[in-house]
């Protein structure tokens, strides 16, 4: 199957001719992070705590200690969520109603489940590791199995998913396309910045492939309205 | 008072050493970010949502349409909590295990209310474009009766509130300090990219000067461990 089910829980309410349930889009924009964003429920209230991941198939790897309270409640709860989400523009409408931002972003739902075997641990770090900085994973001194053991590793289904993307220009009311106000996109880029050796770095050491590699650009192709 | 009291809520349990309630660094990474993450419950798992927002004092301000589900949902919910986050770096380890992120993160508890005086929604709307993009309220057409009442707009109080920075190189167990691995911090800029006009923006209409003077600048100076 090449889309997500359209469900009660991952239908696009809201500016749905901006929805897509395509999973190979969905999958693009998942593979072209590193952060999500997961909240739980706790008390009263949710929370959301953001947190690296890689993805396997139809799961989403994440990890942290092994108290870490948001994996805790997520493996606690009967299904869990998360939201990844480029943000890749500013709309600048010549109305301020119809001012927006250019994104790309997916929400997922499934069951967490806890992973014990230490195998799949191990993979899953890797898996998540490569995902943050392709190449990494083999150039650092890879978990102990005193690591791993301190360590949660947690994977959720992607069961339902849907996304959305805006990436034209503005639309404004066509009553407005007369006022002498400027309308466009302002692109927001996410880069590789500044390289800082650590003063601890043994001489010699040089600056590894996957630093000099590394590309996190973060928006799509931008066609005007 | 110039911090948050640390209550069971907003107490930062996990990287504590890493936590700040100082309310003027928190306000400061509150006011250097525009996309707030607000998770709401949601039958029997929470969601979470990007979305614009200013602060007003001890409130942030979010919007959306009348029939915006989140928004809703947070002002049936006792307890509302939203999460901003700048990602400013990766922190690659001589080992896989201390590899970390440089962020600076905050989360913030309070009840979310309705704000109906047609006054203050006007207001909350121009603080909220302000604070995505500077000079641009005075630029645009401003929201029209018809537009103000299809716009829900909730205060979030920050009755609560921590934040996490990490803002150092990597730190490695003095047993991996001899290996021949690479240790450092890879800068991650957020930047303002290209301007693209929309085709039917009126000709003779200047790039205004939000455009030109916008500055995104996520990252904080860094030093090294």
């Amino acid at each position: 199957m090449s889309e997500f089910e359209k469900t009660p829980l991952n239908k696009v309410i809201r500016g749905s001719k901006r929805a897509t349930y395509d999973k190979a889009q969905i999958n693009g924009i998942l593979d072209s992070h590193f952060i999500c964003y997961v909240p739980y429920i706790h008390g009263n209230t949710s929370i959301v705590i953001p947190t690296a991941y890689g993805r396997k198939g139809n799961q989403i790897l994440v990890h942290g200690s092994n108290k870490n309270r948001m994996l805790l409640s997520l493996l606690d709860q009967d299904l869990a969520s998360l939201t990844v989400s480029h943000l890749d523009g500013l709309v600048l409408a010549r109305s301020v109603f119809h001012h927006s931002v250019n994104y790309r972003s997916v929400t997922v739902f499934g069951k967490a489940h806890l992973i014990e075997d230490r195998n799949e641990k191990m993979e899953a770090l890797e898996i998540i590791t490569e995902n943050i900085i392709p190449g990494r994973w083999g150039e650092a001194r890879i978990p102990s199995e005193k690591e791993l053991n301190g360590t949660l590793v947690v994977a959720i289904d992607i069961d339902e998913a849907s996304a959305k993307i805006r990436d034209v220009g503005a639309n404004d009311e066509v009553a407005d396309h007369d006022l002498d106000v400027w309308a466009g996109v302002l692109e927001i880029d996410t880069l590789p910045g500044k390289i800082v050796r650590n003063t601890d770095c043994k001489p010699g050491v040089p600056t590894p492939e996957s630093v000099k590699n590394f590309n996190i650009q973060n928006h799509s192709t931008q066609s005007e309205s």
